[in-house]
């Protein structure tokens, strides 16, 4: 289900840096992408816009223009973070939750693996070694809320979408990666949503049924809350683990905090025919500008990314060598415990490149 | 906001283990309460059914006979833990939910402290001391599903909804924990449902501009999935915390993660005019009837029903009783790294109220 197929001669990129530090580390990614240069014969990058101060600056958040160049022009994109309005603003809708739409990126993988030199603050022993697949389009995320006001004050109403052929897909994605490893958890919460997430665990449950070559891979299943409670207390008892969208955030963020930093946590946003690296971190406006992000979840999304395409001897490049940088702990920035700046972490990454 | 103004001569006790390890823990509960019985001058339990167990027996899962009890009979209840079939079962329902309901016991307080002197399996310093408050009758709780065929096969939906009446009344008993406590947080997602929990946020936020003495409470947001991940770098961070009842359900076992055990955490199901205890532990199916379950939890669910009742004296004598027993650690169940069973640890804790 990756999209080897579509390696091509020609490889045009959108950057999306948006807000915060996605200025800061998109930048990073785009360096380490050159760096392998030479693995992919022609190279384009495109700057694209689209986040909150596009926002605050041009009425949208995800202007038409950079729409058109993701669909026309570009073959894959790297988008930062968006940075949350502290207060409710009208007409403002967060730009990656309708760009995975638009795109039809259903997939988000997002591989979280320690970096077994660093010592996470909280003490966790460092051997997570795990990949969230979260499904990207639907379920709360379809964004169909409305306010009624009645007698007894206002009323607000969401709904959440499961589909079988949105959970279908997703199931196969995740087959697809636990081919590799042995084991996949089926998180949901049917205990309380027995049609929603009743449909979504019977057709994950079912995918097997369709294509055998899956039925090598152990199923288990686990409530979303004891999956993060035991994400906590035995990581090492997950290793593929597919929900549908809100609780693969919240997972996600959870699995993040396992292995010392958002910081180095990458993903991609993958449809059939798109790709799309996005680090799980936020826009992080308490370092915003000080030169000290972490560049390593960009750079690694970038890796996902161009593996994702088939560019597999450039991925691994990339990957080797910030797993190198991470693991001799010699430049890390200050979310690892480190003092290293941005760019400290950028150069020591594309020397070893 | 609890109901200390009803504390009263006659109290009424309705006991339903419900399933799996309920059956253990809940008369490891009634047994600490009359071991407080002299301060609760005439104290009676009744028996009450609930739980999958009863529904495969009765085919309901909550007889109408527990109900009117509750309703005519009891003053308060403690609830065990509920078995989740592991297929869908046609016309089964979680009591659990369907009494939070019914009795509209509308916010559901979970302490989460840490034992300081045991040493949590994932190494976290163990200095939590936090209250997860969370909403209990309504977001996709209302279990509002309907499901379609399409063409494109089925699709399944939830309604989730937002009250300004249910946020108001959880953000007042938020507000009135944090009067003892410096800071609230509020949990949500408003970057993604920013009707729902949009309205969520501004009926919490706006709970002191109505009664001021709430406005010496300091107030911060963070978004769900950041919450789960600040909670394990930085558990000190959050003090009180107000969530939504989905986000509060995953937050409540994530901090429990942090005090090493499930086994510990108590909470009550509280409204205006019942309260019911229950241990925030589900029926552990693989431990059941091995007589090692940790009473801890469900014990200091009896303490704080009693607290919230008014019985202060009794509380605090139970609370002493299990903090001296954690803390000394010579008689922990499994869960905990001990060796004691569930009567040795009830002994232990009854021998020093
Ligand atoms: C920014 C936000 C809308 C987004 C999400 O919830 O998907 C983020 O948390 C993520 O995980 O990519
Ligand atoms: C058993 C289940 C319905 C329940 C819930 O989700 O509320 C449980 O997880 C809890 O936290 O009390």
């Amino acid at each position: 289900r990756s999209m080897a197929t579509l390696a091509r001669k020609n490889l045009t990129i959108g950057l999306i840096p948006a807000d915060g530090i996605g200025q800061e580390v998109i930048p990073a990614a785009r360096t380490a992408i050159e760096a392998v240069g030479s693995d992919i014969p022609s190279l384009k990058f495109v700057d694209l816009v689209a986040g909150f101060e596009t926002f605050t600056r041009t009425g949208t958040a995800l202007p038409p223009e950079t729409v058109e160049s993701l669909k026309e022009e570009c073959d894959c994109a790297l988008f930062g973070s968006v940075s949350s309005p502290s207060r409710k603003v009208v007409g403002y809708s967060s730009p990656i939750v309708a760009l995975r739409k638009i795109l039809d990126l259903y997939a988000n993988i997002r591989p979280v693996v320690s970096a077994k030199q660093v010592s996470p603050v909280v003490g966790v022993p460092p051997d997570v070694d795990l990949v969230v697949v979260r499904e990207n389009t639907e379920c709360l995320y379809i964004k169909q809320e409305e306010l009624r006001v009645t007698d007894h004050g206002k009323e607000a109403r969401a709904t959440r979408l499961i589909t079988e052929r949105a959970s279908r897909r997703i199931g196969q994605m995740a087959f697809d990666i636990a081919l590799n490893r042995p084991r996949q958890a089926m998180i949901h919460k049917s205990n309380v949503l027995s049609v929603t997430d009743g449909l979504f665990r019977e057709t994950v449950r079912a995918v097997p049924d369709i294509e055998p070559k899956y039925q090598k891979v152990t199923v288990m299943e686990q409530l979303v809350d004891s999956a993060v409670y035991r994400l906590f207390r035995e990581p090492k008892v997950f290793d593929v683990m597919v929900a549908p969208n809100l609780y693969g955030d919240i997972l996600s963020d959870a699995a993040a905090a396992l292995v010392g930093s958002l910081g180095v946590v990458p993903s991609v946003n993958a449809g059939d025919n798109f790709v799309m690296g996005e680090p799980v971190h936020g826009s992080a406006p308490d370092i915003v500008g000080q030169g000290i992000a972490n560049p390593v979840a960009s750079i690694r999304s970038a890796a996902l990314m161009l593996h994702h395409l088939g560019y597999i001897k450039g991925a691994n490049r990339i990957d080797t060598a910030v797993d190198s940088v991470v693991r001799e702990a010699a430049y890390l920035t200050p979310d690892l415990g480190g003092t290293a700046r941005t760019e400290d972490v950028v150069n020591e990454i594309v020397k070893r490149i």
